[in-house]
């Protein structure tokens, strides 16, 4: 599995060290750059034994393998500072990582947070993680799953102006991400039971806030369960969350844009959610949160959110963990 | 203190009528039809020493005193059914219930649901219950707040459409909630601490998912704290519910739209949570469930919504629970 090192300025490389002087890296490759990472662990005083290898086909037991992108020197490191090279060299990771999973060479990716901001100071088309993964793998059709242990929430936007987001709840559109939510949990679930949440207040209370309930969503709807899927809705937005949370109504919630997924999701769990990109040839998870250039190279960020995205990646795989033999 | 027993086809009459029973509504009055109480309370099994009065000066102790507005016969009674005449007689307890309470006959009004669409087969205008008491108060600035008992959560908009909730975030509007939201806290707190939400995902990611948080939200916080508020904001929308609840860094949250404070807040609270309107020159709150037609004259709605309804215009009344006089 390949943990992406993420931005060096940022928190992600430090949190990839520790974990790997925990010892609970076993069987990952680290993609990333050495000579931060050899820097970061003198500089966190961590006992990491870090092993460059060409490729993950390479990798050693009993070490931390790194694929060595040698994007950034030990002077490109800057602690917090928004980074033109940093940024740029993040990508470069993802984007290996990427076809190397597609290669076969890894079985999936695990990536720590880039810095939209600094990538679009090289790259300023720049959107997003997923939609930098969706387009290396070729994708036309994915989605964004935050998942805790019982629920998992998806998107029919998700970075982009919510005036813009509005527009995208389509029919056709909604009706996709309703199929790879179906498809993703039959991977543990017989028969998913899958709620839409509607666009507007009360889901547009018929007809009287707003019409793309009525005219875009149950059509979707409507056609996801004439195929098969036990979907249901469009349904208000606001009681949905606590339907699926503490009646056990529902086993994923399919949402129109961002934050009305987002902001209960991290309410309900803010350290222990998963991001997981749908509609892929490939596993990718995510960690869920960002570079937080505030508290970098510290030693203080929160380590508990890589653990529970390499474990879904695991656990997508077929696998409880990781197995420290070559090639995984 | 006033309740309005709500729409008749729902679950209001009955709710007030149980708790009624439980001699659980000391000092209140209730507003609405006697027949259909009669009624309810024949049906319920429940003993209730219902008592007509002309005028909330006229209470008696002991009893349920009714302020009837002789809208509905026993004949008019139609559980569960979408009802014109029920919708208007909905509409004229709470108008009359507003108008004592303006003329100083009660300390404030508690309301049970209305139904939107009953109501609008008579008054097609009628937009919510919120609207119609600010109309009524010839009030010009209200928010709908929820609460619990730590976290207040208001509203720039509330039942209009996202894409008109968009257009509503606008400087002066914004600033305007603030300053409600901060006056009503005040009546608790020295300084409340309100985190003003942004509209687009990560608060617009520095302009790169739309401009309102900037144009609009920025500088109404600004204004805000300008004028003494300690105010914060625009801050990403899905987090900020977590840094509230699980951190305590504010009293607060001010949100853009509907689903954006209600869907976090209902899963904080489903059965808790109090609906506030402030801004009015009196004292308004209400149960935060609707009219359940579904179950409505069973016997089996939750009662607890207007408990914690009465509770906190007791609260906002100075009075830890009413006196069982007259003129209460």
């Amino acid at each position: 599995m390949a943990i992406t090192m993420g931005d060096a300025s940022g928190v992600g490389p430090e949190i990839v060290l520790r974990r790997a002087a925990e010892g609970a890296l076993l069987g990952a490759v680290v993609y990333g750059d050495l000579a931060i990472l050899r820097r970061g662990a003198a500089l966190l005083g961590l006992e990491v034994d870090l092993h460059p290898v060409a490729s993950p086909s390479d990798a050693l037991a009993g070490v931390v393998n790194v694929v060595d992108l040698g994007r950034l020197g030990p002077g490109d490191h800057r602690p917090g500072v928004l980074d033109a090279a940093s940024g740029a060299a993040a990508r470069a990771y993802v984007e290996r990582a990427t076809l190397d999973a597609l290669a076969g060479l890894v079985c999936g990716l695990v990536t720590m947070p880039m810095n939209k901001e600094a990538t679009r100071l090289t790259d300023p088309g720049f959107v997003g993680h997923t939609e930098l993964v969706a387009a290396l793998c070729g994708a036309p059709a994915v989605t964004m799953m935050l998942t805790n242990a019982t629920l998992g929430v998806t998107h029919v936007s998700t970075h982009c102006s919510l005036r813009e987001a509005i527009e995208r709840v389509r029919a056709e559109r909604v009706h996709e991400v309703i199929r790879l939510t179906d498809a993703a949990l039959r991977r543990f679930l017989r028969r998913p039971r899958i709620a839409v949440c509607g666009l507007n207040p009360h889901a547009g209370e018929h007809g009287m806030f707003g019409t793309e309930d009525a005219d875009h969503i149950a059509p979707a709807v409507a056609a996801a369960v004439a195929a098969g899927v036990d979907a249901s809705g469009p349904l208000p937005a606001d009681t949905v969350f606590f339907q699926a949370v503490h009646r056990d109504r529902y086993d994923a919630i399919v949402c129109m844009y961002h934050d009305q997924g987002h902001g209960p999701m991290k309410l309900l769990a803010f350290d222990t959610a998963v991001n997981v990109t749908l509609g892929l040839p490939i596993i990718r998870t995510s960690v869920d949160h960002g570079t937080a250039f505030d508290i970098a190279w510290q030693g203080v960020a929160f380590t508990g959110s890589l653990d529970h995205a390499l474990a879904y990646a695991w656990k997508l795989a077929g696998r409880t963990q990781g197995a420290p033999t070559p090639g995984s």
